[in-house]
């Protein structure tokens, strides 16, 4: 008998027959025996729903109520949840964040777990009852209800089993596992048995949404045994933890991809000087600009559209005194992200990529990943093609050699 | 500067211009410089649509998962309202039933209020904010979520207004105060300006769902001053509480009704003696039945149509062996009630208004009120005929006549 928490995204609880269905997933690991404590997301798009009503009533809303209002989504999915596991006979009980002692720090909208107050879980396990947890959600030392920001029913999952000491921690979502690549754009995407913590970690942040980067981060820091599975079909699913070998291909790990990516050129006579203070700015207001492999005329930096506007008031107020002549953007660009099997040198990998038939620009490599950016049109291409790249040599036995 | 608490039912928040309404409500009361206690029902229909969901899984779900369910109802309404109110810039904040310290039993779906801890309201309103309570909802004392049971947040504004001390409880709803009768089958009804807690309670009892009875009962004994108003226009209400003259009718207060009743006629030669047992068995399922005054070759009760199927399975059972040796039943009833300016003579009551040219039943009468049950399709006819004749004895002068 072991202790199982398992999490079930918005997709899966998306409707009354799909929370049937995870009942029914549930009673059978309780048939083997198994002590249960189940974290839910709200059911399907409810929170969207929710939010614009936010929206409609101020565009600005104050984030304590936002998370007062959308906290109601996971308490919802949990109570019908519960339902549906009492009609088929099973004890049952739903909980809350704050019932379920999960004390979060004050940061309303983007909460972080600080502690979570076991108790009340233990004395539901204890008396045989599948216990049931509303997601993403906490509250203060004061009283007030948070939500963990995106993703953060897998973070709550994650630090659910860290602190119930718990076997295994089982991310049940709407893909069977981690993937070499989102395979709706990679149909040859293999599923990895077993990914460590590290590598998991970079996919997650350069883009691969099975899992959320901060639950990875959270899983890492406490060595929390984590499964990725479908919630729809058994399988094997992806173990997440643990160092390991490259199981599929030793040339690389995974590819990720981010799309609304923007590129912003600066010109300039005094461009790279400029440009060491842009850096410092970008980062005082929050901006993440990744700078470009340098190209003959001008400095480029990659960056989420959405900063954009920052990014551009800031060159608006402090540009001409850096020595900036002019700047230009390029929207609707994807970010395609490369996380090899081993570390490699920057020079190595970029030579070796550059030979690819794409104007792609590369970014300057970091420790465990080499990435570059391209309009959107051609990502589907680039990364089908860069994974039968990989893939091949790997085939051909000189996987290590094609990235050292 | 007032204290004051005022309730919105679920109309009254019915939607993003309605909560916008609301909002403007309040700033205008909070403009004249009292402190605020506000309590919320959930939007619209909101609830009826969770129960949907839930009966959809399960017919008969459990209470407790019911109330951890429902509740979001009122937690949406308050942070809706509460980000209308900041957006308008006044301060406010909203807290659930367990925020605000509204301690009650364990009967879920059913609960009453046991204590309020009302530390967290009062420095809420020390801080000069506008405190937007969830209404119709608890918790126990081991922190399980409960619900009041219908008009629940009537309930939660007074049992808030009596433990804050508050100067005044103001029930906003749909209508624009406590009526001689429904004004939608009576047009000639008249407006109270002030009616007793006895006398509205009878009335709440018997029908009239301006406001419950357990927040009427709640209001009596904590001696709370009861305003009942529009939230859509303003005007002085109906104020409830009190030792009062009847100010719009010395004859009477009030005529309620109710909908969806059933006759019972019992035969057997034994009868009367099978009834006296008869009633000890309604008793105790809670069979609420009220005898028909004597009829030549029956007995006759009035029950609500819903307690029809409990009443018929007690006869089934036990029929024969009391010595009953048929019965029949009526739906489609309606009980009219009529609550007088003073008490009054079971003969003289009925005596009087058996003139009445229409085929109704009287019950046996109750000290506050008389009661007659009839078929559904006459009951608007028999209302109107009722309040005419006694606001014309009324004109008359000879009100206390009529009754006494």
């Amino acid at each position: 008998m072991a202790l199982i928490v398992q999490k079930y995204g918005g997709t899966s609880v998306g409707s009354v027959e799909r929370i049937r269905a995870v009942a029914q997933q549930i009673l059978l690991a309780r048939q083997q025996g198994h002590e249960l404590v189940i974290v839910l997301s709200a059911m399907g798009d409810s929170t969207d729903g929710l939010m614009k009503l936010a929206l409609e009533i101020d565009p600005h809303p104050d984030s304590r109520e936002l998370d007062m209002l959308v906290s109601t989504g996971e308490q919802i999915s949990i109570s019908l949840l519960t339902m549906a596991l009492r009609q088929k006979g099973c004890k049952a009980v739903s909980l809350t964040g704050w019932q379920a002692g999960i004390v979060t720090d004050e940061e309303h909208q983007d909460a972080q777990v600080r502690e979570i107050h076991t108790a009340s879980i233990h004395q539901w396990l204890a008396r045989g009852y599948v216990v049931v947890v509303a997601g993403y959600q906490g509250v203060t030392d004061s009283g007030q209800i948070t939500t963990l920001g995106r993703g953060g029913s897998d973070t709550s999952a994650v630090a659910l089993a860290a602190r119930l000491h718990a076997d295994l921690c089982e991310i049940h979502t709407d893909v069977d596992g981690v993937y070499t690549a989102d395979p709706r754009l990679v149909p040859e995407a293999k599923k990895h048995t077993q990914i460590p913590y590290e590598q998991m970690l970079e996919l997650a942040e350069m883009g691969a949404c099975v899992l959320h980067p901060r639950s990875v981060r959270e899983a890492r820091k406490f060595q929390v045994p984590l499964v990725v599975r479908s919630s729809f079909q058994r399988g094997e699913g992806t173990r997440v933890g643990g160092e390991l070998q490259c199981g599929i291909s030793s040339a690389f790990w995974g590819i990720a991809h981010q799309e609304k990516m923007a590129v912003l050129s600066i010109k300039g006579e005094r461009r790279e000087e400029a440009c060491s203070h842009l850096a410092k700015h970008f980062d005082t207001v929050g901006v993440e600009a990744e700078a470009v492999v340098s190209v003959s005329d001008c400095m480029q930096y990659s960056l989420s559209a959405h900063e954009l506007e920052n990014a551009t008031a800031i060159l608006q107020n402090d540009g001409k005194r850096l020595g900036i002549e002019g700047w230009e953007c390029e929207q609707d660009m994807t970010k395609v992200t490369i996380v090899p099997a081993d570390p490699f040198t920057e020079k190595d990998m970029t030579g070796k990529l550059a030979e690819l038939p794409f104007p792609v620009r590369w970014l300057k490599p970091v420790k465990r990943r080499i990435s570059c950016v391209m309009p959107s049109a051609m990502s589907k291409a680039v990364m089908q093609t860069i994974h039968r790249s990989l893939a091949m040599n790997l085939n051909a036995g000189r996987s290590k050699d094609f990235l050292l």
